[in-house]
């Protein structure tokens, strides 16, 4: 499609993307940013961000606004795409995407992770019918409604927190025996007055007529299956890194999460870099997934400089 | 002088260690910060700060004061002084500083690193009388003076561009056959006209008569002592990691930054943790201290947990 060679590809928007766009490009790098969306699941968050260090609360949006509006700042290319696969060839990397395919001679991989499907009957026919991965985006949507929250941690408390705002009742379904959500979730929660916590409950169908009506689950212990009556379901049962596009050039761990090594955060490929919530690092957090941008970039600047003839 | 037993002691007011305080304040843990100021380096920035994710242009000032505000909203003590010796008896750590000791179940150093010094005769003696290691804070008092900044890098080029806002001469040191600032930096302040940059040359010994009046320095082509004028003097010739305390509990690098596993930032003596500056890293900014004190702090609490018995 185009015959320019970047210098690095950065795969991703959020806080690690952005981040690493941000340091690229003040070392004067020529710089492509491929992405979805801007702020990965920050702008997906149902709460207010308390523990990004210079922001006493901000809201996710605002603080993507605020991250996008920096980027923006810089020298950058910035290309609205998916990507499908990346190749390595005669010591460049070739980043196919469905908008088009570019060449770099680095890449960092920041593409985050993307919520965990149920993968039961009925999900993906009433996806946005109805089933909702992010309950600040469709939320409002349920106003005097009835719907559930599957995921009994803090993920699914929060959601619960915020969708008490709207909807009249929420079942939250945990399939262990206990919740595992922090007290103080659990304790916001409770106070709403309009939460059911059911335990033991594993999510077997999703039934409706051109939207979301009820909701089937099995209880573990007596085996019954059970029909809830829902307008609309929210899935919180965590988060899977979206990677699978690098699969030839890193090595995974048994979540699918790609082995950097620190502290420069470069995969097995020489070149190949990886930060935030789609590398093995276990903490995730918007700070952690910055310094890692940050850092990534710097290792990928001095790549480029050691590669350069 | 006090009996309470933290579960955390963290030194230093810089990012780390103000990340480290909200990350584990908001795990609840019961938390001392020791400091002698807040913001660290950061407090000390003579140009403005772009590269911090989350805002596009900001003092080091007011970032500094953005930090400590966030810091102060969490349930955290904080006492100032510094810290003399760290040691490790019966499973607890003794922090002894100048203002008292305390105890904590872990420690995690964040104590940056200081200018280092020059080391020439009559430094020491003008510390304060002339010589400085702050443009950002004693800049303004050299109105229309003759000043010298020493070091050709960045920082020395940073605090030249700086200082041409009230110094009418600033001489600019630098030891080897040439400077090492960026052409960027270099251009800023040879476009201000007030500057003389002198290379190869080695600070011999500064003198005055109550305040700086002269510095001598060696032509290291010519092997010729020559002694210039000034009022005063600025040093910018990199830094050294504050981590001596800790001799006894860590290992050092050869440059006495302290080794640490990653990605938990944890020393060779368990429960002790060092992010930042102080720590062998390679890359040493803002966002990857901030970075790096959350995940010490997540990665402390898990180690307080797992000894709570």
């Amino acid at each position: 499609m185009t015959n320019i060679i970047y210098d690095l590809i950065i795969i991703g928007g959020g806080p690690g993307g952005i981040t690493a766009g941000i340091y690229a490009a003040r070392q004067k790098l020529n710089i492509l940013l491929i992405t979805k969306d801007f702020g990965g699941q920050i702008a997906r968050k149902s709460v207010d961000i308390e523990n990004y260090t210079g922001f006493e609360k901000i809201s996710g949006p605002e603080l993507t606004q605020k991250f996008e509006k920096q980027l923006k700042t810089q020298k950058i290319e910035i290309v609205t795409g998916e990507v499908g696969k990346i190749e390595k060839r005669d010591g460049n990397f070739s980043v196919s995407t469905n908008s088009g395919k570019y060449e770099a001679k680095s890449v960092i991989i920041a593409s985050g992770s993307d919520p965990r499907p149920l993968e039961v009957p009925g999900e993906k026919e009433f996806t946005g019918k109805g089933v909702s991965y992010c309950p600040l985006c469709d939320g409002p949507i349920f106003k005097d409604k009835i719907v559930a929250v599957i995921g009994g941690g803090n993920a699914g408390f929060e959601a619960a927190f915020f969708l008490a705002n709207y909807v009249k009742k929420i079942y939250i379904l945990e399939y262990g025996p206990q919740v595992k959500a922090d007290a103080e979730n659990q304790e916001l929660v409770k106070n709403t007055e309009k939460a059911i916590v059911i335990v033991n409950a594993t999510v077997e169908k999703i039934e409706g007529d051109g939207f979301v009506k009820s909701l089937t689950y099995r209880d573990l212990v007596s085996k019954e299956l059970k029909k809830i009556e829902v307008d609309g379901i929210f899935v919180e049962i965590g988060n899977q890194p979206a990677t699978s596009f690098a699969k030839n050039l890193v090595e995974f761990n048994e979540k699918d999460e790609i082995k950097v090594e620190f502290e420069t955060y470069q995969t097995k490929t020489p070149g190949l870099f990886a930060v935030g919530d789609c590398n093995v690092g276990k903490y995730k957090q918007i700070i952690t997934a910055a310094g890692e941008g940050a850092k990534a970039a710097l290792a990928a600047y001095e790549y480029i400089k050691k590669n350069q003839n």
